[in-house]
């Protein structure tokens, strides 16, 4: 496969692209299955459905690896807190966890166990999507997930779980090593069902600072990550910390691809971590909404990576509900286009 | 006045502190002026009223400097647009910015003129406060509140905004000419009411890739700081654009202070800017909730910047609603003991 070949670094005929969010609401066909489906969750949880909308971008736009259709936060849920997701507000956990009971109560392999649907979801994908394509699982990041399991919901000013990781460290530490625990097997099990690259995705890396970061979130990336590729060297691993363009002096660990967010500049990236690790990214997510930012946004991506087999090309952060379809497949046709090598 | 002297770069006994919203929620004695004046925006418009919490925490904390208390928005308001702030919900500006109509209905001359009570708010305030104390006036920046001209309200995607950038740059730059030229008059007339520095807060750079960060709000930041720096160079400017710090190398212009937020490490900005301007920070504001945190936090930023007189105390980002009054002393007291010079 092209794209798990670029993941390695080894040479590939072009730089293969997919989109986060590229299963969404700016395809009329995901929001046809999603209205089928009734909630979002229910969604996720409908290994049929879930599958249908996984290839439609395959299908529709070109891309070169589908991506699970799921959601980072069934994690929590089935390690056995309640969540619901309040139309137009987001996830909510109606009871955050604020005691080491609530910690103690929360199961590990039997969460791993109850992700069946997930597992089922990925064997439905890979025996339908076309053999030269990859499929990426994915899981949150530790301290994305642990900070959604304290804070109860989305946050500004992640108020809770900075009291406690500045008054109580050792309490959040404590959690993110049991959430680190079920992620682990989590990722293992989607490699088993048929994953051919495995992400993390640390959407609230930017909500730390610098040794916060490190203490409390890459540690526990990596941790993913060593362990990954300990037991399946050929699975490429992606990691995706969103936002901390200042701290890419101590990125490191044993992984194969950093996702750059578009608030990072490539340049930097490849400067500081494009000689250890392979790049994805980083197109603004806003230049979708004109062809002309788009061309301009591509070309400059391909100018930075100098046609290096050491990029996957991305956006650089989720692809917005309100994107003209055929703007999306502009996007996606003139990377490829514009990368092939002779 | 030491705290000018240590924008300027000047020797000074210790380094000076203040902190981001210092006239803010967390005071008891600001509440209850807060209720008295009833709604936010009449505070803002009383000045008697304004002065007072204004001068609450050079009392109450001892910090070196007062920060003359307003909001960015009423620059906005006063060009002509209607403002409200919604109670839980933020300001909002009903009518937002649509077309050129709407932009060419925007005053500039009347607008600075119309901000008399800012003015009279800085007189009031520079004739009480202690002769050696400093006060510092502000604005947002041209990119901060043309974006909530264009949106209308705080905004996650800035979709709006964006949409303009990358199909209609000419109506945005215009639209950024225009309260570019209302804020030079405005600072201007700060300068001559009586402030001792002047500050531009770029609360929303972190909206924008690097190129578009630099086409659409540094320029204009630097036009502000130019344009009074070759009037009034006696007057320390401070620019503070939030969240950049994958873009310090392309940091330039004429002015004394870069302002580095909590997610900017301390020790990246002394490296790229410490030698061209004195920097302001960047204590992580959460930490202000327990005083190891405090403590931990002041001696490292002590450390870093080696007491070198290049450096303003003072948080990364505003002072959080819920910090006991208590600790945010203990961070005051020990910043200034720790850095006393002999």
């Amino acid at each position: 496969m092209i794209f798990v070949d670029a993941c390695l670094g080894k040479p590939t005929p072009y730089t293969p692209i997919w989109m986060m969010r590229q299963a969404g609401r700016y395809l009329p066909e995901y929001m046809q299955v999603r209205e089928q489906a009734g909630d979002f969750l229910s969604l996720c949880k409908d290994p049929q459905k879930a599958c249908e909308v996984t290839l439609q971008p395959v299908d529709i736009l070109g891309v070169d690896a589908a991506i699970l259709f799921s959601d980072i936060l069934v994690v929590p849920m089935e390690m056995g807190m309640e969540l619901k997701f309040v139309k137009g507000e987001g996830p909510l956990f109606p009871k955050p966890i604020e005691t080491l009971e609530d910690l103690e109560a929360l199961s590990v392999l039997e969460a791993a166990t109850k992700l069946e649907y997930v597992y089922e979801t990925i064997r439905l994908i890979r025996g339908k999507l076309a053999a030269d394509k990859a499929l990426i699982g994915f899981c949150g990041a530790p301290w994305t997930l642990a900070t959604y399991m304290v804070e109860g919901q989305g946050t500004k000013t992640y108020a809770k779980v900075k009291k406690l990781i500045y008054s109580n460290p050792d309490f959040m530490h404590k959690l993110l090593a049991k959430v680190t625990e079920v992620l682990k097997l989590y990722m293992e099990r989607q490699i088993q069902s048929g994953i051919n690259v495995a992400m993390v995705f640390d959407s609230w890396a930017a909500a730390l600072e610098e040794d916060a970061y490190f203490e409390f979130s890459w540690n526990y990336m990596k941790e993913i990550s060593s362990y990954l590729k300990a037991k399946y060297p050929h699975i490429p691993v992606i990691l995706f910390p969103k936002g901390i363009s200042g701290y890419l002096d101590r990125i490191d660990g044993e992984f194969d691809v950093f996702g750059v967010d578009w608030s990072t500049p490539l340049e930097l990236a490849r400067e500081k971590l494009g000689d250890k690790y392979v790049l994805q990214g980083n197109m603004e997510p806003t230049r979708l909404y004109s062809k002309t930012a788009i061309k301009e946004g591509v070309e400059k991506i391909v100018q930075t990576m100098q046609n290096n087999n050491r990029h996957i090309f991305n956006l650089g952060h989720g692809i917005l509900p309100d994107i003209p379809v055929e703007n999306a497949k502009y996007f996606i046709s003139l990377a490829q286009e514009l990368t092939k090598r002779a």
